[in-house]
């Protein structure tokens, strides 16, 4: 090491926990980000033989060969003075992990922002969609007329009229509601995150589930932030994993554990269910809060901190289904940084 | 924005020239890293019409729906006090962006390298690949019995004995070459950045194509540096946008352009075709080398400034096809910065 460097090193120390003061206190994303360390890797996983990889004889060997299938995609930035507790993001159906970085109109991401807030940030791309790769061996053995066309997996593209309805835009595609965030006018660069979902042709429990309770593991803990379809994922890692699960904001889930469920797992834990507005109208959200309603009361009564909270009590009216992308994200982001302070001592 | 904040500007922009400093001269990733700006965003695509999206309802309207297509993932930083032209990473067959994130034994990434180097630095994930969506209509149609099983897309996962000899970590699964700088001990690691791979379902020119000159000129010029399959990509770019393509750097190109092609889009243009060793050992790569000197010297006598360099004969031997995670990939990557700097004044 060069002698100049430790006085050089002391002022760059100095001048990060400056720089981190002005982080917190400013509006975001125009002041320069200071990262300790970022990288990304994978958790989980099994390797298996597999006679049906490819058609192409360069890419597979006659007779079958290896591939690795089940992993998980990680991808993390850790600032200087980092929180103790790092966070996991986890997004929904039919998206990848970019769920959670810049927004569709061009604002920073959750994953800047929890950062810039002091927490080591990890985002994830579930099991067989994004850089976690999926498994094409049935097509292929479909292709090759070795199985019927039945074997193809149960795997979809979600239309942009259906996911407008279920991300609750509005109503119908294309009508809206009268008070709604999300930046529609930045839609056509939204919709582009859609990607294959293999939810369907995956095993019950998601391999996600068992990845991401490695992850916690390897973290020596972790805070899980989950967003619909994932919502019972980290409910799940809990149940088996419960010591490295420090607490859990499941931002619209899918669905809550069930009340009459063991609630051991939740003991002592902090949990947070987020709501968007017009949830009543939709058929498919409806029932939602009402059932994680009842889980919390359970929870709680056998000792959790959980509480679910509809975003527009506490003055924050017109969220959407993505709600981590609408006007106001950074607005929202903040006040769960401070939820998520106040109520985990991360 | 409050009054103080001026004066901590001021002392941030002091100390950052200083870490800035710091970066360039240390061993990396050490150090903090300070970021002006970072983000992801998709480039290209179109929405389309289509009848098969999803067999479960609530996915897809009956009758069909809207879905974007060929669109390209993009994830960037961009330093402070950054160089004028930003990198364009290009990962080649079977594989992500990810290939040039972290190695899979947990060292830095040349995303992380190049932006060290002051260069703003743009990671792309090819079209239907990783979180730039593939399209799984065929799948769907044929599932449904709307089509025969030849509908079916040519898509397949590569298995680790075929990766193996393709990469040449040995001339054939599990041999290893004399001198190897692979960290196999990692192998399991990076045997899960593999992805499936749609190359052979897409039109011709792949949609990457169109997408990465759409980007070249969003961002007023570009230097490119492609990995194996994509390695004719840039050179289809410039041959449609010569005066945003800045520079190319092909790392084991899986072909040039032919020597008896147009030579005009590279007039003056910096180019550098890089390779590892033992290619004289492998039948797929063997003929590469000597097709690529034939266009360097095509392009040379045209007026470009091209040329093929083998890692060996300029002191580092061992490389394989994924030299950027071999296990001197740093001191690969560093020379190739110095190279870029020097050649492209960028």
């Amino acid at each position: 090491m060069h002698p100049s460097f430790k006085i050089t090193g002391i002022f760059l120390a100095a001048a990060v926990s400056a720089c981190s003061a002005v982080h917190h206190q400013s509006d975001g994303a125009s002041d320069p980000l200071v990262i300790a360390k970022q990288g990304s890797f994978f958790v989980g996983g099994q390797e298996i033989k597999d006679k049906n990889l490819s058609l192409l004889p360069r890419y597979a060997p006659e007779g079958g060969g290896t591939v690795s299938v089940n992993q998980m995609y990680v991808r993390y930035q850790t600032p200087v003075a980092a929180k103790k507790t790092p966070l996991v993001l986890v997004h929904g159906c039919c998206l990848t992990g970019k769920s959670w970085e810049a927004t569709p109109d061009g604002r920073m991401g959750w994953d800047e922002l929890f950062v810039r807030r002091g927490f080591s940030t990890y985002v994830i791309d579930q099991v067989s969609r994004g850089r976690s790769a999926s498994t094409v061996s049935d097509v292929v053995k479909v292709k090759a007329g070795r199985a019927s066309a039945e074997a193809l997996p149960q795997v979809f593209n979600a239309a942009h009229e259906s996911a407008w309805q279920l991300f609750r835009f509005g109503p119908e595609y294309p009508k809206t509601f009268a008070k709604m965030n999300f930046p529609l006018e930045a839609q056509g660069e939204f919709w582009k995150q859609l990607v294959p979902d293999w939810y369907n042709a995956l095993p019950v429990p998601n391999p996600t589930v068992p990845a991401l309770s490695l992850l916690a593991t390897q973290l020596n803990g972790a805070i899980f932030i989950s967003h619909s379809q994932s919502g019972i994922y980290p409910f799940q890692v809990a149940a088996a994993n419960s010591k490295n699960v420090k607490g859990i904001v499941a931002i619209e889930p899918g669905a809550c554990p069930s009340p009459t469920s063991d609630m051991t797992p939740y003991v002592g834990m902090p949990i947070l269910i987020l709501w968007g507005d017009n949830t009543e109208k939709s058929p498919l959200w409806a029932p939602r809060p009402k059932q994680c309603a009842e889980f919390v009361a359970a929870a709680n009564r056998a000792g959790a901190k959980a509480e679910s909270i509809m975003l527009s009590d506490i003055g924050m009216p017109g969220a959407t289904h993505m709600l981590m992308l609408d006007k106001n994200s950074v607005e929202i982001g903040e006040w769960l940084a401070d939820w998520i302070v106040k109520n985990t001592a991360p």
